[in-house]
């Protein structure tokens, strides 16, 4: 294959971005060459490009002009529509999350393994050479065990101009949750991605239309215990302004903090628990050096992904954001929301039958009756 | 009264620090006239230097030689000893914690009432600029409604060999509890008294013996709730170096933050409230200036609460660290060990009688059989 062919499902605001890149020919070796979505208005402009529209999925997928799928539709039709995808032999390249219940989110992830097909997720904040460094050096074991971790990611401010302007938005049925769901999901990413844990057990306080008229969380704190000990507060909200987007990692040799762009790692010379072995003085603790770890490299975002996929198609190029690996946010996620829903701990792996109940009724009990204009928003300067 | 003449009960670590500057005359208009400790070997550089000295306590109270009682015993002792200075119309400067369940201290509080004594606590972080600084934009209105407060306070750094110091030290039956009831009062005492609030339920993980050969706790985090909804995590532990002190608190109005002695305010031009009410635009946020908050002034430590406590006696200026004020971190610090107990929330006020139950339990249960020495430690550079 010299050049990947793209077909993007769904043109809201998430897709005709994806849309517009891909056509100004911002990634190498790809093209879009046909869209679809359920709404005849939101294609007219592709039309306009001399793009192939299609309002129906099965033409879509049978049409034969594209290798490749880029899923931007509302969370629960992701994995029904990457399923379709393999069975119609076509590489997947699918928004985050990956769906909204694990369960579904399995089946997917069995269809992919089976159809041996190329299959990524829009993880986009892996692309950020801050975190890859962190996640280098906690590999490298220069923190050694981890202790500790807390990333408050309070600056995802949405108003409530921004849940009004789509039908889908901040509803149970829509969109199957709130920040945790739509925001969120790059920082849970990021956090077994970076440290190479995933939490035995989650305490979650989830706060529901708190700070805006929609029935979803927009407030959460979440405690995470990990099998070795380790533990992490997490703790996101959409109701601040201005936020806060801090991580500190707590490890045997120091501790790393990313906050303002900078990453700063405070590195004991001997480990603590060594020091702590040895040590007689009564008070007294380890010597330490503040360092200001250099970080080089820019952060590609939604187009350093695609262009990763795209390489990985074309030339192997190791994924990424590989697409099976959204399941371990998506549970995170299932697993704050639950233990709320119980108010109780949350053992992992999450329940999926429970969860999937739970969310359910909560479709069920909706009382929103949203009469609201789908308006299609910029996201530059979001992800 | 031109001159407060000063007993100290307790010649510990602290009590001894206390009785050094004292000595020094580093406190205007007072006066070390006696001391008292079971630890005969312990008066003896008091003898030393001319100051009476007491093995028994009834006779150290009806000695008449002084006017105010500074309790430097450990912590069960402080209300007894408290109400029985109160009974000797003595005035009363407390060590924290103010006791080590709230049942005591709600008695010896009464007894502090029924006496109109003079009753102060040694919270002497509420003498730091930058916490009387928070406090004051917070009941200015600064910062509006409160919404999320985080407190990462682990740099209580402590070894083993700290523990192995004392006998009493992080047992249940010596101290009733670990980084809660010996590091951390002080910035549980903040924390009300910052922000005027006080938690109405409160769900904490307690961790106990994690870090160290102990039996109580040395790693909590606590997650706080208070009527109007308003959130804290508060984290601390004696086990990480080197450890944080970050304190956020997010208001409707902005956000501060206090670490590494700096106080930074980003102040929004509209409250959030407001704004959102307001915008229409989809994404976007309100207008936020960052601000480096002027601090002044220096903090006076353990022998600024001590002048003030004189200066209260002979001058009438008013206390800074209320003695009764000391049953409200006491409370919070209870509650989080409740919690973990009994894996569940507790609400405040905490029931008094389940947590004395439980903490008899847990004396009872220890195993805990120290033969280690009793050093004095120096308390240079903690508080």
């Amino acid at each position: 294959m010299k050049e990947v062919r793209f077909g993007i499902i769904g043109l809201g605001s998430m897709g005709t971005h994806h849309a517009r890149y891909l056509i100004n020919n911002k990634i190498k070796g790809a093209r879009l060459t046909a869209v679809a979505d359920i709404n005849p208005e939101k294609l007219r402009w592709a039309e306009e490009s001399g793009i192939q529209s299609f309002t129906d999925e099965n033409a879509f997928y049978c049409s034969g002009l594209f290798d490749a799928v880029l899923i931007a539709t509302p969370h629960y039709h992701h994995p029904p529509i990457a399923i379709k995808a393999f069975e119609h032999g076509l590489n997947v390249l699918s928004e985050k999350p990956a769906g909204v219940y694990t369960k579904q989110v399995r089946e997917m992830n069995e269809k992919a393994e089976e159809s041996k097909q190329v299959f990524s997720i829009m993880f986009n904040q892996r692309t950020n050479p801050l975190y890859q460094k962190l996640r280098e050096l906690i590999q490298s074991g220069e923190l050694g065990q981890l202790k500790r971790i807390n990333w408050t990611i309070t600056d995802w401010y949405r108003s409530q101009s921004y849940y009004d302007s789509g039908g889908w938005r901040a509803t149970w049925k829509g969109e199957g949750g709130g920040v945790l769901i739509n925001q969120s999901p790059h920082q849970l990413d990021l956090l077994h991605w970076i440290t190479g844990m995933e939490p035995s057990r989650i305490r979650a306080f989830c706060y529901f239309g708190k700070y805006r008229n929609i029935e979803v969380e927009d407030e959460v704190t979440a405690f995470l215990e990990y099998k070795d000990k380790a533990t992490c507060v997490f703790t996101t909200s959409i109701g601040e302004a201005p936020g806060t987007n801090r991580l500190e990692i707590a490890g045997d040799r120091g501790k790393a903090v990313i906050e303002d762009g900078k990453f700063t790692f405070w590195r004991l010379r001997v480990p603590e628990s060594e020091f702590n072995r040895e040590y007689t003085g009564g008070f007294g603790e380890p010597e330490c050096w503040k360092i200001d770890v250099p970080v080089t490299g820019k952060e590609t975002g939604h187009q350093g992904i695609t262009q990763n996929f795209v390489d990985n198609i074309l030339y192997g190029t190791p994924l990424l954001a590989t697409g099976t690996e959204g399941i371990k946010s998506l549970a995170a996620s299932n697993a704050m929301q639950l233990s709320t829903w119980i108010d109780d701990w949350v053992t992992l792996p999450v329940n999926e039958d429970l969860y999937h109940q739970k969310l359910t009724e909560k479709i069920k009990q909706s009382k929103i009756g949203k009469s609201v204009s789908d308006k299609t928003l910029s996201v530059d300067g979001t992800y």
